[in-house]
């Protein structure tokens, strides 16, 4: 198993770091509060500046510390609860404080791994629209919605050929589908240039990846590649009843 | 928004350059192959050491790599897709390819977020049960279950009062409730040092941590916190069947 090689090693030096920090922003720190420069915080700590970074980043991946250029490390609010897996589920717009909302779509050839879960040939093209998902003014995802033309027989020719107006129109005649069910999956990822703009964060930021398959007809009517902000997410599953608990 | 922001910045190096090895990995490598070390490859692709290490750490958060302790960097298998949505559910231990082993039982005081989840006071101790979730040799997960006394009144005081035997009793009492639901959560954390050693990873890698609530009678019953590797998990949510088709 190898963990013998493990047991060996003693702990790294900042991930004790880590543990000081993380104490010391429960009880020095408010949520919002810009930390100390770098050089600073290894003073105050007696580390070099590699070890204070590794620890900063271990706090960053645990939605404690938010690092933004410009702005420097602040003290992350808590992550937020997002239903992922609520099966009433809308194709169009919403608005409020959990908005999806349309932002184009094109006709292209889907990567190789999604045209194996739609069952598309190799060169077929599908829609593709693009959605953002926003909560209280920030974006929470980006989606990509891959959508084979069976799926949306409907569409009229006389509907724009891309962009928003033809993204309303692909989501409208998706809507009349009837779906028996959908699959998902969550996996780590890093932002691609795309999304991470989308988000508002660097390219290469870790991201939470939800993959949903949505059945119809008995056949995969869509499949959804999401992407995540993970400092800022936490994804839920279940009912809204459950959440608030998990959530409380 | 900020995005403006985000827009001036050019397309960092070291995102580049890991489009370049992504397509490196597809064309030259196997699954398992051993790439050149850090000062061969950044001299091949004529890029300084630091930016080949972003890149690196980079595809390894999108599961492409492996970076092991005196094994070097290799290219990583396909993620497994790890059931973790499923409602026929054991509490006993289960053995061949996805295997659940107890480890340990101890009484304590849960975290404050968990006592808060089940509902007991600050101060209540609960029954914690430590278990691994293993595939092919591998391990997958490390589990922590959290059980108020009253979720299992049968306990006898003549069971073991901690260790492995402890922790089957739990688990025993545990599989009389009739559970009415679950709910889940899945967020990005760091491994703590004591999962990371389960898991076969240093303190501090990227995990997926699922978090469930167990409902029965109108309560909670229990709460497990599973830390699942990142590297090399792909949790999904739905029937097996669906599963299927997701990993296909």
């Amino acid at each position: 198993m190898g963990t013998t090689q493990l047991e060996s090693v003693p702990e790294p030096k900042y991930w004790h770091l880590k543990t000081v920090l993380s104490d010391a922003l429960d009880s020095e720190f408010a949520v919002g509060e810009i930390l100390p420069n770098e050089r600073e915080l290894a003073a105050r700590f007696g580390v070099a500046r590699a070890t204070l970074r590794q620890a900063l980043e271990q706090l960053e991946l645990e939605g404690r510390l938010q690092r933004r250029r410009g702005v420097g490390t602040t003290v992350a609010p808590p992550r937020v609860g997002v239903a992922v897996g609520d099966y009433t589920h809308s194709w169009t717009d919403t608005a409020g404080d959990d908005a999806w909302q349309s932002v184009d779509s094109v006709e292209t050839v889907p990567p190789a791994a999604i045209a194996r879960l739609l069952k598309t040939g190799p060169d077929t093209r599908v829609h593709r629209v693009r959605r953002t998902r926003m909560s209280k003014g920030q974006p929470l995802a980006a989606e990509l919605l891959y959508v084979p033309a069976e799926s949306v027989p409907g569409l009229a020719a006389i509907d724009a050929p891309s962009g928003l107006a033809r993204a309303r129109a692909v989501l409208r005649e998706l809507s009349r589908l009837e779906l028996e069910g959908r699959e998902q999956s969550v996996e780590l990822g890093s932002a691609r240039a795309e999304d991470a703009k989308e988000l508002d964060r660097l390219p290469g930021a870790p991201v939470l990846v939800v993959t949903t398959r949505y059945a119809a007809s008995g056949r995969t009517a869509a499949v959804a590649v999401a992407t995540y902000r993970a400092d800022t997410c936490r994804l839920t599953f279940g009912d809204p009843a459950g959440e608030e608990l998990l959530a409380g």
